[in-house]
């Protein structure tokens, strides 16, 4: 048994459940955070794992092209090439070759691309991008997809849907061939732009295929906020309840809590982390920016309801003044608050929906951290 | 009672002691890592302290102009500002104001300099350093002093000379006055330039003001090796031996290791972070520049010898990788194995001296550490 439901809301689709991975029971819904060359940025893996936080995400392209496969392959795995003792989902890189690299060419049989550090020139089939998963030793695979903008036509939406199920297929099979020695779960997904009929079919031909999990893929990828709540609510209601739903590219509390409540398991984004960076922190009453003037004088910590190590050690001023002085510091203290900022909503939602109280919760929640927007 | 000596070597002038400070007592010789905008770079506090690093050096001038007196009157002091839980030496700003503002004027009554930021004009007194260390509420206080490059005429050193002790004396009165509801400790600095009877010269005039400790400034400033070993040795000579004796700016293990042959119990310096977040590593056979090529499948830690969690946790290969892509965690996981491994050789230092063994010890470091160079 690879997914197990724990408990279904009754008023939403919100459920809870467990991943039962190799390197660790997943319970969901879960956060993943993003670590794009193995390893989440300014936070250690151990900070993670205190976080109980014991699932990430990597993204393939990156390190088919840094460290390179050979250096993976050399040390067994991404896992030991890290020292990371959680699990680890890869995505396919076809994301990022469609927005990062020059790309080439997209053939029925893979993608050519130059890579966006070099320009060095690679071609990636279906069957590559699972095995380069192999290599690093994700725990979740994805299959290498066609991920489309919105505002394309309805043909080009079309086509990159067919070559994304003929990826699937393909993908699928190679998975298969290397079950002997290789644990992975790999995963279908749902693309379709946005037009529904490409959804539904889409769903389909991936349900076709049995995989261990699914997931949503060419959603918040710049639409309107009303689209995305559309298309969200419309393919996850064609989605089966047996198997960890993924969605993928989302990591704000607005839209976690929206995809939770169409019974979402799984989400990763490089939002909370890369805002951290910058100087920008959640709190319940929404974001802060760190730099600002206004926090000069200010001792109160990020949040007060906050219990992370950056609330309990540190006042607003001073985290403005780590930015102001461009301290390493700052970017590694305010990442370490927004993972954990999210993983408490996380861990909230949870208890909420085992308590039957989610959509109580979801309001509250968001009363509180929109204000009156 | 402010300082007391555990234990003095016999053959040379080596010793342990313990300074016993307002927050925390610090066992000497202590090397003292540098948080210059009141935190050290890439480090958490709580880390320092768990490698039982209680006293850290902050710079005056950096906390003048950023965050400014303002900002840590309000807070109360510069550990309240920044959490820092340990003990807090703070340089005088006289080597910055010198080597980094635009200096404008240097007069018996004080300095005149432009800040190094936004180009600013600030006049500040010997008594207005004291204040402003007072404001920090630092446990060690440096007085203003007026530190000079090597290769400068011996009537310039001679002025710089006479003014740093015309200066030495009004921080000392100011300190006096300030003692009521202030327990800091103030230490007066020597210099001289290199030459030997200004350096006589500079001793005498401190000593004659009985200060709780002494400092030699204007060392490791840029001179010949050899000329540092010869005026460390001759000035230290010079100095008593019931006080702490601070050597400012020294921290490579080369000059850590004379430096407390010569009797010295504290020093300073950036080297060992600032190299760090640049890629380069102590190990105990010399320095490891981490981005090099040949580190690329290397499965090794920096240091097979060392306990710290980078090398418990992560390999060479692993560290160029996140040097290569720039991440954060790069300089932090450096910086965490730099300053573990000075202060490492500190606790291999005084365990030594304790028991008897310095010169063994420093021989066969040097031996592994400088190999045939």
């Amino acid at each position: 048994m690879f997914f197990s439901v724990l408990k279904e809301d009754t008023t939403t689709r919100a459920r809870t459940g467990v991943l039962f991975l190799k390197n660790g029971n997943v319970l969901t819904p879960a956060f993943m955070p993003v670590g794009t060359y193995g390893t989440v940025k300014a936070i250690s893996g151990d900070a993670l794992l205190q976080m109980e936080i014991n699932l990430v995400l990597s993204n393939t392209y990156h390190l088919y092209l840094r460290p390179g496969l050979d250096t993976l392959e050399k040390f067994g795995g991404l896992r030991s090439f890290t020292g990371w003792k959680g699990n680890i989902l890869t995505d396919s890189g076809g994301y990022q070759i469609f927005s990062l690299s020059s790309l080439r060419k997209i053939e029925k049989e893979g993608v050519v691309f130059r890579s966006h550090i070099d320009g060095s020139l690679h071609t990636l089939s279906p069957e590559d991008v699972v095995k380069a998963q192999k290599i690093i030793g994700s725990d979740i695979l994805m299959t290498l997809d066609v991920c489309t903008p919105p505002g394309i036509s309805y043909r080009e939406a079309a086509e990159a849907l067919e070559i994304t199920s003929l990826w699937a297929k393909r993908s699928k099979y190679c998975w298969l061939s290397l079950q002997e020695d290789f644990k992975g779960q790999l995963f279908g997904i749902v693309q379709g732009n946005f037009f529904k009929d490409l959804r539904k079919r889409s769903v389909e031909e991936i349900l076709e295929l049995d995989f261990p999990g699914i997931a949503i893929g060419g959603l918040s990828v710049g639409e309107e906020q009303e689209v995305f709540y559309d298309y969200l609510n419309y393919t996850s209601s064609l989605l089966p309840g047996n198997k960890p739903r993924y969605l993928m590219g989302v990591g704000t509390p607005e839209y976690i809590l929206s995809a939770v409540e169409n019974g979402i398991d799984l989400f990763d984004c490089v939002f909370p982390t890369r805002v951290a960076r910058n100087g920008t922190v959640f709190t319940s009453t929404g974001l802060l920016p760190l730099k600002r003037e206004y926090n000069k004088h200010d001792m109160e910590p990020i949040d007060k309801e906050c219990n992370c190590r950056t609330c309990r050690n540190h006042s607003r001023a001073f985290l403005r003044h780590l930015f102001k002085t461009k301290e390493i510091m700052g970017p590694v203290l305010a990442t370490e608050h927004n993972i954990f900022f999210i993983q408490n909503l996380i861990k909230n939602i949870r208890k909420n929906i085992n308590l039957g109280n989610f959509r109580q919760f979801k309001e509250h929640f968001l009363q509180e951290y929109l204000g009156d927007k």
